[in-house]
């Protein structure tokens, strides 16, 4: 049965990317405004020529799109994706106009193709071609496609405490993804760090002055700098905040073994970022533990007194410093906010303001869930290789905050490749990864009813 | 015979004011060149009128007044000073006009009156006065006046290289210098820290990247930070830099003695800075010899990644980070940048670059020179007040560059007071403070001539 509607699929691939190129050349820049609503109605529109009962959501800001196709069935999966994009500027840059989508060779240009409008279109078709085929769909679907992931995502939290009914599911494919070295696996994502966003402020006199009095009073760069190199051990790295590490949860055998898996594909990486070796020379295992698993305490900016050109003679009495920490799983914005506060303050740091600037919780979906086996089956069937699994992002997105509350597993896989060039000008994807996108989800919905 | 000086004085002083008067009348900005001809030879002019053989020596820059009396007696006596001065901006905040010189109850106000016409003046109407009243004066006389000061004294060593007949002296009576307190004793002052200023540039990777590749991809503010650490004891402050006290003069019991006779008003000094404690919590005599005699390791700047408002998760690839080191007498200006680039490379820092900006000598005369006693019993006797000794001052000139290569005593006293507004509108000195600054030039000459 799954066969014919690969087969299908594929004999209707003229017409899935048909209904791509109008919904990629609709505008819908959610920073200014422009064609969200129009876009909104058109996802609408689609999602309910599925079947589906659909809905335009009211928030604070921009509607959510919700669909939902009750089968009576046993399961349910919402795809969660988003109908807004990011601006198209620098214009000068675009080999063709952002929002006529043009085809290269075997790929496709458009500002969103990539970020999101191509998953959420694979997901959209893989539905259309199950029921044609089948008559009936093996899980209940839910559709929640919000217009302001590229700012921030400032409603989504509400729309979830509003309407529990609608989140209501037993797991979500996630928007975003894409495959690993050019043709390689499909990237499979289960999890993203969280992150806490901090500034610290020190002052130590009233105004800066004269430089020759360095002797007698302090000088707010040092004692900024002392205070952060006594959060952090300068030969490994490792946070010296009491408790950092103590809530996090352990990576288990599974994960292990899916990281074992993994090929980060070290050489590239460095020349990529321009260096001769990661930090602490990490490689191998060690490596990949850090990047997908650790948390972090990155200096995002730090400035104090004269930073022009040229030789100024000045005591600074103020420094600013702004630090993220990616968190993981287990780890919580407050609760690492409170540990560095708790820091300064046993250390004798306590005239170091800590100001939280923002933060986005962490989260991993349990590897052992049955979406992340029928994520692999379907990806190593559909693209003739074993999936990257990350199960952990070394980035951040709203997962943490939509399911954490409530544990809902999730996984993210796309459409994209590695030269996509998502929130760049030339945006493009492959034709053939939109079409394997759309077995992709298909297949995976079918497994995921069985497992 | 100088008490009858002292009366003479005291008798012309309306004379002696009317001439600073009309040095103070004439622009003399070295800025934006004004007046800069026109100064000169009205100084060279008023030198010339105390008998002295006088010449504009040429320079790359601004003409050097000269002038000498030669008397063939023993001992030789080197005014320096500057007619130049600051350019008055902000204008607005000038109560009356920079170039009238304006009398205010008990003080006059005018651009350069206290930095340091006042002093040129004093030195030129003791001459005078001596003259008038002795028929002779007891030392051969020099002045070396200079038209760069504010700007940096850019020709000063070469003039010192190109004249070295015009340099040789037995001790010089440096331009600059206050009462300390409101109406309280004179400072004199023997020496000044040099200081060596540098930029440590950092770069860890060719462009900075997402902040969520921190855990594995150097962070240059991190290791700017760490490098810098490495260079101070946070407790105790000490530069832990190999070799960097070892070749520091020890401080003699002399000046010790002289140390403990000095009131630096620890609870003002607080108050103007707007601290609560010094660093360290030093007071008493730690604090003196910690300001006077020790070096220091500033920072006067440092930034990196993101610097303006608000939060933007970069892991930056350049951190950059100025330091002033103020130097003291032993130390030198090469000596300490080559042991920061030593410390650096031997900590394995050696991805930071060390950039030499800029750099002056330090320089200290020996307490012990005739001057010394000379210009401590004259200030005693002028004032009534035993004067505040500094044998060394936390700032930096000139001194150095121009009395260290042969090791010419200097001692540096003035006019003006603790709100004289030197390099800031509204610029004054007590009328008062001028006539003293003339019979303590005058007894300090007479005086050095027998000790």
């Amino acid at each position: 049965m799954i066969e014919n509607v690969m087969h299908y699929i594929d004999e209707h691939s003229k017409l899935y990317l048909d209904l791509l190129f109008k919904i990629t050349s609709q505008p819908s820049i959610s920073a200014i405004n422009q064609g969200i609503a129009e876009m909104a109605t058109m996802v609408k529109d689609e999602i309910e020529r599925l079947g589906a009962k659909t809905q335009l959501v009211k928030t604070d800001g921009y509607d959510i799109v919700y669909g939902e196709i009750i089968t009576g069935k046993k399961r349910t999966i919402t795809f969660y994706n988003h109908y807004d994009v990011q601006p198209p500027e620098p214009l000068d840059e675009w080999l063709s106009d952002p929002f006529t989508p043009t085809i290269v060779n075997d790929k496709v240009f458009a500002r969103g193709i990539a970020d999101n409008k191509g998953s959420l279109l694979a997901r959209i078709c893989a539905i259309d071609a199950m029921r044609k085929v089948c008559g009936e769909l093996p899980v209940n679907i839910k559709f929640i496609v919000e217009g302001e992931e590229e700012v921030g995502s400032p409603n989504l939290n509400s729309f979830r405490e509003q309407h529990p009914e609608k989140i209501k599911t037993d797991a979500i494919i996630w928007e975003g993804g894409k495959r690993d070295i050019d043709r390689g696996p499909l990237q499979l994502t289960l999890g993203f760090k969280g992150i806490c966003y901090l500034e610290l402020r020190c002052e130590t006199a009233k105004s800066d002055s004269h430089s020759m009095n360095a002797g007698i009073v302090p000088n707010a760069a040092w004692r900024l700098i002392e205070a952060l190199n006594s959060m952090r051990d300068t030969k490994t790295g490792k946070v010296l905040i009491k408790d950092f590490y103590r809530d996090i949860k352990p990576i288990s055998q599974l994960e292990m073994r899916y990281l074992e898996t993994l090929d980060l594909n070290e050489g590239k990486l460095k020349d990529n970022f321009g260096i001769s070796k990661f930090n602490g020379g990490l490689s191998g295992m060690d490596l990949k533990q850090e990047f997908l698993y650790g948390p972090t305490c990155n200096i995002a900016g730090f400035y104090s007194g004269w930073t022009q050109q040229g030789a100024k003679t000045v005591l600074p009495a103020k420094a600013v410093c702004k630090m993220d920490f990616r968190l993981v799983h287990g780890q919580s914005v407050q609760g690492v906010f409170e540990q560095v506060k708790s820091h300064l303050y046993r250390n004798g740091y306590n005239d170091i303001d800590a100001v939280l600037l923002s933060g986005k919780e962490p989260y991993s979906t349990d590897a052992n869930h049955p979406i992340v086996k029928a994520s692999i089956d379907s990806a190593t069937e559909v693209y003739g290789l074993y999936p990257s699994i990350y199960l952990n992002s070394p980035g951040t997105t709203a997962m943490g905050e939509f399911c954490g509350p409530d544990s809902i597993a999730a996984i993210s896989f796309g459409v994209d490749h590695v030269a996509s060039n998502i929130h760049a000008p030339n945006e493009n994807i492959y034709i053939e990864d939109f079409i394997k996108a759309i077995k992709m989800t298909a297949l995976t919905i079918e497994k995921f009813s069985k497992y």
